[in-house]
């Protein structure tokens, strides 16, 4: 089979550097267009230069529309708006898409349920690999221990995280609660102190670490009397995240429409 | 509906008296008889006593054949000759088992499966709902995550431990290798010193841990660049153990006949 | 030398009988005494069996008064009414201690201070070895690292225990406050939930996981940019305890009189 | 007190702009100098620049001779020739340097030894504040649990990392070995496979992780009966080295003369 060509959206960014820098890395795949917003300095410039990768001769251009010959697949992990112009030029010229642009509105989310129905698009806020396992083998892990463990979920992230729990964790929370017939709200605790008596075994406990520029780990508990099973992810870049893209763009690529997510390009779906 | 009635064959010793305690916490179970050898100090008295629970109001019998109307599941750990006698005795009187036993050879084997055609069997070498679970996720994350991670599984035992690495660590080892089409034996890496090179993806690195009272620990990594997912078991007691027995006692007190194993009482062969 | 000669109080309870069992494995010392509340089954048994390592010669006896003669240094774990009983006791006698006993009040403390000017006594609430190497390992790191870290504090234990944090997770945080002039009330952080801004510098989190059978881990983690150090202890069972209070016999036997703690007999006073 | 000024040799390398990152992220310290080798195309640019800190008004410049007048403490990370070169300069001039510069032979080190007559210098094949930490912590913790505990180091790094264990790992076992009086190379064993016997106390395990993109961690394990203690350090980073350059350069200029190690600027020799 001859390569996939792929175009990333926003090659300049921090992101779309690393996306470029996994296509490189990726067998299969090799890099076929590159944009940037109008004005950036990096317009007519060599894509792989600010990637790291040395010359790609691929030139970042501004307008999507002038390359859409050179393609098979769009990774874009830009803003809505440049998401949405993206998705119409791809949908009138049967290109596929792998989408992880975050922050999209119901309408938003809407065109693009809709544009699969013309051309195959990944859409996922969250295409690391490794979490969506996870995601999946804490379903299992639910099922399987029910009401016969105490489940905790452990997560650190870096000092200047401002929410906690991070999403991750209490997307894991809602999948472990789905799994086991819990309502998430009424389980959650979300920290102990004093006289808090002995543990209720429906609770789900979330203890959120802030400490120097950790990444991103998630570590779930699943305790019983006598044994443990610990499922954890350890997230060390957002190369994690451009993998996942470069596994949905070479999912795609054979399919002709639909709208899917991670758990579909995994093959996670039919497990359970 | 009505309590299982379980008898715990060789209820004086450590396991036995460890399936006692199990027993008389676990709902919808109570002891109906237990046997020791006979000329145990032990053969007359309560059944709970030594296993600190208590009077359970059920004697200590040497005979299983004389208590055959008092439970519904006999409990056997205890050596491959009493457990063929009461094999040949449950299978007469239409008792189910489960069977913890280790050390069984092909016949002894042989003549189970046979049984399990007149009578319902659990039998499992680890009974351990922890374990079991974890050599299903196992099997998931192999092949979700397939060949672009590297793969290291380090468990620590006590330093008793006379051999290296843990059969469920090399069980783990087995399970991982079916996934991904590779043979454990020549991707097996025990050790790393000096000028190794770089690691060939393909290699299956364990790391043995011998240190102080650890009863078992088993941690195993899929490492890509930027995460990595653990999955990890950690028993503190053999009650692990038992606590696996009684849920295999009442799975299998709703099977008229068959011969099982624990991927089946976790109903985890259905999954993946 | 020739062996030191112990006596247990309270030797039929679960500490004094894991207290025995340490007696047993410590070269260097054997068990001279042993003694339980009048009324006790276990009056005139010999003290070995209930702790299960076999006939040791000695017999249980409800008076220390009747067995002075028969030991060099108490080793008491009981109650504080009876605490006070032997110290009057060993005082006259002469006779060294070491007391693990917990819930003295002031008067009762000072009576152990006071018996310390005529015998050797090492007092202390925790006598784990590791916990005491800890607290120093824990100060040293915080003068060291300052505030150029940001510090964590994450314990876990058993579901039944009700209160939190832990003592000693309190007491590894008072530690920490001491060593950089912060004081714990004003810079403890118990939980985080919603949009909490981020991390101030100085706090000390503490997360606090309940689940299972856990018997004590306690890991603090110091996170800069780019590295963090991570101090960890871990209980298996009591026999921690016991153990400590075997190095504190031994290391008493050596001192006429004086009222020490742990951190004289690991001499991790000197240190730092 | 006046900010110290800093020249950082080898701006353009990987090591040198995160230096000068770290430079301006830490307060009392500015930037005064940048050099690179003679040819380098960054030669007359601002140094900020290919560090991503935007411009700091300090041109890169071939010979540091140019700018002797422009700094306090010149940090230097690069080749033992140009370290060589550099030392004469400083020495004459009367400048402090601070020397991570790996892979000196003997003259090369008695060099540095000899200008630590005339000028202050800090030389370290290791700055990681954390570590050299770790090191002092391992030292008081072997010394304290000494023979009642198994020691095991279990070291991760990356997939490309050619040799093992690290040498970080080396020198843990080292300084173990030595607050034990044990010869590491006697007592060091580096994989368990097969029919390995209990295991001795005095060996010291070590066990090795290779496996995706792991910077480098490092935890060691003492292991009594009943508790363990675990050290560990996890580097996320090189900006781990340089933090610790950082601090030794604040340390170093308020020193006249002599030849110092981290131990010393972290004030770990006097501790234990």
């Amino acid at each position: 089979m001859s390569e996939i060509r792929i175009a990333i959206a926003g090659a300049g960014g921090r992101m779309g550097r690393t996306l470029i820098q996994a296509v490189v890395e990726t067998d299969g795949l090799r890099l076929g267009a590159a944009t940037e917003r109008a004005g950036s300095s990096l317009i007519g410039a060599d894509a792989g230069e600010p990637a790291g990768v040395g010359r790609l001769d691929v030139a970042v251009v501004a307008e999507l529309a002038s390359v859409l010959d050179d393609f098979d697949v769009l990774i874009d992990f830009t803003s809505p708006a440049a998401t949405m112009a993206h998705l119409a030029l791809c949908r009138a010229a049967g290109k596929r898409m792998v989408i992880g642009t975050t922050g999209l509105d119901e309408t938003q989310r809407a065109a693009i349920e809709s544009a699969g129905e013309s051309i195959g698009i990944v859409f996922a806020p969250n295409m690391s690999v490794g979490v969506n396992l996870c995601f999946k083998l804490l379903d299992i892990a639910a099922r399987v221990l029910g009401d016969e463990v105490d489940i905790e979920i452990i997560e650190a992230h870096h000092r200047h995280k401002v929410d906690a729990p991070s999403g991750t964790a209490l997307g894991m929370g809602e999948v472990i609660a789905g799994a086991l017939g819990r309502d998430l709200k009424e389980v959650a605790v979300y920290g102990r102190e004093g006289q808090t008596g002995a543990r209720e075994r429906r609770t789900i406990g979330f203890e959120t670490i802030r400490a120097g520029d950790v990444v991103g780990e998630h570590t779930v508990w699943f305790a019983a009397d006598g044994e443990r099973v610990e499922i954890a992810h350890k997230a060390s870049s957002r190369m994690t995240f451009a993998r996942g893209a470069m596994r949905a763009a070479r999912w795609i690529a054979e399919r002709e429409r639909g709208r899917f997510d991670m758990q579909d390009v995994l093959g996670l779906r039919a497990i359970g």
